[in-house]
């Protein structure tokens, strides 16, 4: 393949710590949905719009329109994925290891969308919003979504951009089940698609520690009903969620090595000050997260995820079934020390596309890093992810878009 | 071995669903370090007294006093280990399937004792008692406890009752903690230990659950520094603690089978209602916690466990070098879908038994029960337990207190 690598002066000038950068970028936002017989109609049934998308995008899209990836996030994550916000060096994308020139999913080659969730918190109508019929935010007023609305809502936005099929759709976690979502509802739309770190349907383990995030959240008398005020949000609620949401992230194993049973100071304290690492390691990823995550949000984005059951929405309570209808290629990823969306439950994915004699690869990569190992295991996932997208484009004879310029 | 069983009608009068029964019993209490010359010394350096103990006792001690079993409670248990309380089937004890007549810690054979835990709620001296010296409740003034302080005050309960040495101390989880401290602080005075899905010292992991429920419980303006009175306790703080250690009480495996992802009603409600079965079970357990259950209580329990570290305060940080001065023979019991104190943390200590040439049972039981499995899986467990605690007993060329009578 005749592929043009940006020059080293210039690739110089865009380098972070991860290697080359896009640079500085910037959220767009488009309002999708804005025509009273146009709303978007939900799983519930229930409908809604205008609703603004944020989104961002890197690379270039080729004249065939044939090399758009669309990067889906995951429960914390927004619409930039790479890059940097402000001056460069500041404020990186939450994929930045992944996406960029030369990278897994290299914006030489390949036009890189990413967009925040519906329901969300981040550029994208949710429940912070204001209702334009109101006046006033949405709240809990604001109706419950779907993975599957998420990705309608992100099928409006590729639409618009005119992109007639994506070369792939891929995420981690929350946005793993976005990934297999699109596959299902929009077949003929995706060439390939990466499942990483997800699930065909929550567990009912990971449903138990939503719905107890949820409770310390609405438990929170800050939260009164979910019309809290910026001055006062329930923040102690959201912060504990977040902890939890922590836990399942690592796993005992790289707990182990992080944290062990060390102490902040020498010698126990015997009172009930966080004495031990792993205590003031939640506590500060509890008020960081407060700081940048609304709790109605969270409410939503835990919900859709509960909701999430491929085998019930697409296949009348079977996974075998609801597979059939995929076209794309597909990757599934997972890592051996997930106990969110453990192993097992990727290989069921993997096992009723094979059942259905589709063009599955299945990797699981041995990690002590648990579920974050999505973004954290960026060297083997991305050796993974950049062949697998390779091959796909190299099945479309698609010649990069850097051969172009 | 020359045993005498009860007789069928006597057996008939007082059995329970889970076989013969102890019957209606009572709890007792006993103040003790009540001198002010004689204040029990806590690790921490700190002093406290009169401390009330509150302990059941099933079976007859024989002359010898040579056939005493110390049962030690988890988390939230209390001293009713076995029996009920009030008339006869109400308020069965929290073991009633693993101790009475004929069953695993047998009351015909064997003097059964069980008490409170130091720190609790259920009767003995803890943060709900009132304070001799200011006529209030300790609340968090009362000073921070270890299990080795449970275990103190247990010994000095066993010399009360004129108990020179037991056949065993048993118990899991934080009762498999107290018994494996009981023969590292006292080796003299254990023949034997059970230690049952317990660790030599709690994993980072479980140190993160315990601080976020912790977390969640100080977090409620009920609580108002842990001097809340009784009408308006942190319920909801303490409801989210304990649904977070119920999670982690289950497995992921028995969720499946016990709740998957079925819901309450047909049917999704879109809207943030408990709708999945695992979400009614987890509200439903707790909101029968906080009805039983101390919040501060909640604190020092947990903290204890995270205080319990075998090697550090044994062995200078060495679990080879900490179990080296065990005398008692140890069973060590662990369940193999246990994720709280998974079965390679019992390994550890029987790994450091052997390395010491201890004389050590490891028995790791299939099931899908998790943690909870030390309550669940009677039957496997008892046979288990019956077997090395009758062993303890013949190599003590001991009669059965039955055979006395």
């Amino acid at each position: 393949m005749d592929t043009v690598r940006e020059d080293s002066a210039s690739s110089r000038g865009r380098r972070s710590r991860n290697g080359p950068s896009v640079g500085v970028v910037e959220t767009r936002h488009v309002v999708l949905f804005g025509e009273e017989d146009d709303r978007l109609r939900l799983d519930s049934g229930a409908r809604l719009g205008p609703i603004t998308v944020a989104y961002e995008a890197y690379g270039r899209l080729n004249e065939e329109r044939t090399n758009a990836i669309l990067i889906c996030h995951a429960l914390s994550g927004s619409a930039h994925a790479a890059g940097f916000h402000g001056e460069s060096g500041r404020d990186p994308g939450w994929w930045e290891g992944a996406v960029g020139p030369g990278k897994a999913f290299d914006t030489d080659r390949h036009f890189i969308l990413c967009s925040n969730v519906l329901g969300g918190c981040v550029g994208t109508t949710g429940p912070s919003s204001i209702d334009p019929e109101t006046g006033r935010r949405y709240g809990v007023r604001f109706p419950v979504v779907t993975v599957g609305d998420m990705v309608k809502v992100q099928k409006a936005l590729v639409d618009h951009l005119g992109i007639p099929r994506l070369l792939s759709v891929a995420g981690g976690s929350l946005g793993g089940m976005q990934a297999l979502e699109w596959a299902l509802r929009y077949p003929e739309r995706v060439r390939s698609a990466c499942v990483i770190a997800a699930t065909a349907r929550l567990s009912p383990q990971a449903i138990a520690f939503n719905a107890v995030g949820r409770n310390s959240i609405t438990s929170d008398p800050n939260w009164r009903r979910g019309e809290y005020s910026g001055d006062s949000v329930p923040a102690l609620g959201l912060s504990v969620a977040r902890m939890i949401g922590h836990i399942t992230y690592l796993s005992d194993e790289v707990m182990h090595v992080k944290f062990g049973r060390r102490l902040r100071r020498n010698g126990l304290s015997y009172d009930f000050s966080r004495e031990f690492q792993v205590e003031s390691y939640l506590d500060h990823q509890g008020t960081k997260f407060v700081e940048r995550f609304d709790a109605n949000a969270y409410l939503y984005m835990t919900k859709a995820m509960d909701y999430f059951d491929v085998p019930e929405t697409h296949g009348g309570g079977d996974l075998n079934a609801a597979l059939a209808r995929i076209q794309a290629r597909v990757l599934v990823l997972s890592f051996s020390s997930d106990w969110l969306f453990p192993p097992y439950q990727s290989r069921e994915i993997v096992d009723a596309l094979l059942g259905n004699k589709k063009d599955v690869t299945y990797v699981n990569i041995e990690t002590p890093c648990g579920h974050d190992a999505f973004l954290l295991e960026i060297e083997k996932e991305g050796s993974v992810i950049g062949a697998f997208l390779a091959a796909t484009a190299e099945g479309l004879g698609q010649a990069p878009a850097g051969a172009r310029r």
